[in-house]
């Protein structure tokens, strides 16, 4: 289970995160806005998650930032291990498929995707938990065959 | 370099293609055609080549064919070693993209592609070639990290 982050600023994930979402603003709209503010788009109350409905296909924001909470986690591995954990993500149309990061020959991460259109989180401090605990998942892969990310 | 294959047809990886080409052909239109006409869809003459654009968007039909090739090498490397090596391909509209083949937590090979609107082979023999050249590859890869397939 997750544990959510009491303050999620704190998260190395969710910096990296915030920095790659801030690096794709490139006209500068986001400039003038907080952190929570821009992360807000993440972000979907158990009422909202029910108004959506069970089957539908992911419209390209919500893959645009799920490939970024992706995206995101590779950062802070990278941060944390110095190696680079590249992310590759093949979706249908339908919204399921499947996201992995690796390095060099190691699957660092690899998830199966479902529901794609309803991707969001509660609150910003279980996002980071969700995130923080990709990052480490990652980081003891890495750990685990460094001889593997070399080759 | 690759070596071309003298009598393609002995070749694992030209099997296993012919193989996944025909559990595609659920109508049943192929029956009456040998291995070799059903495999002249991958054929390109010089010629063919350059009358083809440098630059251009890949069909449907190509890109089922270079995913059928890179099926047929997981297919053919787990012939040889027991070990299922699923491909993941992520291309751009543009013709540019990549293909993996993962088993367990190992990268068995990956691959940049480009150009692949041009995508096929002069002969069968040098296809063959090319294939068995990806599928040692792949089975090097697995004798060298066998933990890694299994973690």
């Amino acid at each position: 289970m997750t544990v959510p982050v009491d303050d999620p600023f704190t998260s190395p994930f969710l910096k990296a995160l915030v920095r790659q979402m801030r690096a794709e603003d490139t006209h500068g709209s986001w400039d003038a806005k907080s952190d929570a503010e821009i992360l807000k788009a993440y972000l979907l109350t158990r009422e909202q998650r029910r108004e959506i409905p069970i089957l539908g296909d992911p419209d390209p924001d919500v893959l645009w930032r799920l490939e970024l909470f992706y995206r995101a986690v590779g950062l802070a591995i990278e941060q944390e291990t110095g190696t680079i954990a590249s992310p590759m993500m093949k979706m249908s149309h339908e919204g399921w498929g499947r996201i992995i990061l690796t390095a060099g020959r190691l699957v660092v991460l690899s998830k199966h995707l479902r529901d794609v259109h309803r991707f969001g989180f509660e609150t910003l401090g279980k996002m980071a938990g969700q995130g923080d605990r990709l990052v480490q998942e990652g980081v003891a892969a890495i750990a685990r065959f460094p001889d593997v990310v070399k080759a």
